[in-house]
């Protein structure tokens, strides 16, 4: 059994208690944050407080913070003797006060909110300073996911990066497609089976490999005429830079 | 039961006739090609032939071949009473050849060699310059997909648009995401339940409101440190714009 303080009220934090609630080997003994109308989300399950000063006694202290604020949670930990871990993908463990135990505990993906995660297949980045540490990390992990990796600070901060381009911007490109489908009168959903064939190719051929269009082409002329179709200076500006991108990389095959 | 030949003998010809050839619906009587070599895929189950005065009389010609290839090709179906349907996202109906029954069967999907396709949630748009053609492209369709839609020259042209933003340059993301893994040594297949999910939102909220991440908060230091972790002049770029495009799109919730 893994006793376990939460620290933090937001998403990941909901996340991660939600899933942890419902393993027997996990006992949740208080989630500690802030924010009193965050906290109503857990306190008909577990001990709730606002006052870092009644903070008890536990294997694993889980800070599932801003960036911003986690070196600020960290000194409320001083003088515990457990492991304290955050949740971020790009704050080094180093981060932490070096008086206690450190640790990381990632998982890599991306929470909103009122939308429930299956676990099983969600990378979790662990780190810790000795062995011991790491393997209760890992016993954490496995009691909620089929993919636990030992991820060190340096790699994590290369993931969270990495993330940010195949989740975040990708996500704005859908934005874009979004728009366009609109100011045509078109359904955005008709472009769904696209978008899911795009990414269940990524399961057996590389994306320098599935790549396709006018741009890997080098075809000027349709280039133009999608330029000539876009009517914001930044839109234009994206289909220009991510176009020269795409035709650089593939120039040698043409 | 609708009479078909295929011109062209590329991707898009291989898979149309691949799904063709499995409808009782329809007769597949030729397909037509310059590239004898690209022939050979269908010879052993259709007459095949590269000699474009040995065209059939059929209810449709389909003309699968590049863009720039498509006023050419049409012009060798001069005199044909059948319908004649290019299959492009880019070029308008008014580009066939006015004397013939003009028309398109466009499927939005990107389709790579090798990889077979369940075209029935594949959207087929189809245009005609009559009801009676018209309803012979959605007969023809719904044979094979549960996604026919009317769509204007004009909307297709921006559906095309919008496919390369969702596809071309997503796909493109996905590959600097794999190469910062590789620089790495982390498996870009650690990426994938974060892509997956990104896309699994679209059922139900709009990308407007799905994005996440460091440049959505506006979260100046996330994105400097980012910035310097990147290495190549053009992968910084695109960093800077995307941020900027999402920042501004964001800034008054800020």
């Amino acid at each position: 059994m893994i006793s376990i303080i939460i620290l933090g009220s937001g998403n990941v934090a909901k996340h991660l208690f939600d899933t942890f609630l419902g393993q027997n080997e996990i006992n949740i003994l208080q989630v500690i944050g802030r924010n009193k109308d965050h906290l109503s989300y857990f306190k008909s399950k577990v001990e709730v407080s606002n006052d870092f000063n009644t903070i008890q006694d536990a294997d694993l202290y889980l800070i599932a913070v801003s960036d911003d604020a986690i070196p600020e949670v960290a000194k409320t930990l001083r003088g515990k003797k457990g492991i304290v871990a955050h949740c971020s993908g790009s704050v080094p463990l180093k981060a932490l006060d070096p008086i206690n135990r450190r640790a990381v505990f990632y998982p890599l993906q991306s929470f909103s909110a009122g939308k429930k995660i299956d676990f099983k297949s969600v990378p979790i980045c662990i780190e810790a300073e000795n062995k011991n540490d790491l393997n209760l990390l890992e016993q954490l992990g496995n009691s909620i996911s089929n993919n636990v990796q030992e991820v060190s600070s340096e790699q994590r901060k290369s993931l969270h990066l990495a993330a940010v381009f195949v989740n975040n911007f990708t996500n704005h490109l859908f934005h874009i497609g979004h728009e366009i489908c609109e100011d045509n009168d078109l359904p955005f959903h008709i472009l769904l089976p696209l978008i899911k064939e795009t990414v269940k190719k990524l399961d057996y051929i590389t994306p320098l490999n599935a790549q396709t269009g006018p741009a890997r082409r080098n075809d000027r002329s349709t280039i133009e005429n999608h330029l000539n179709q876009l009517k914001t200076k930044n839109n234009k500006d994206i289909y220009t830079l991510l176009s020269k991108s795409i035709s650089e990389k593939y120039r040698n095959e043409l």
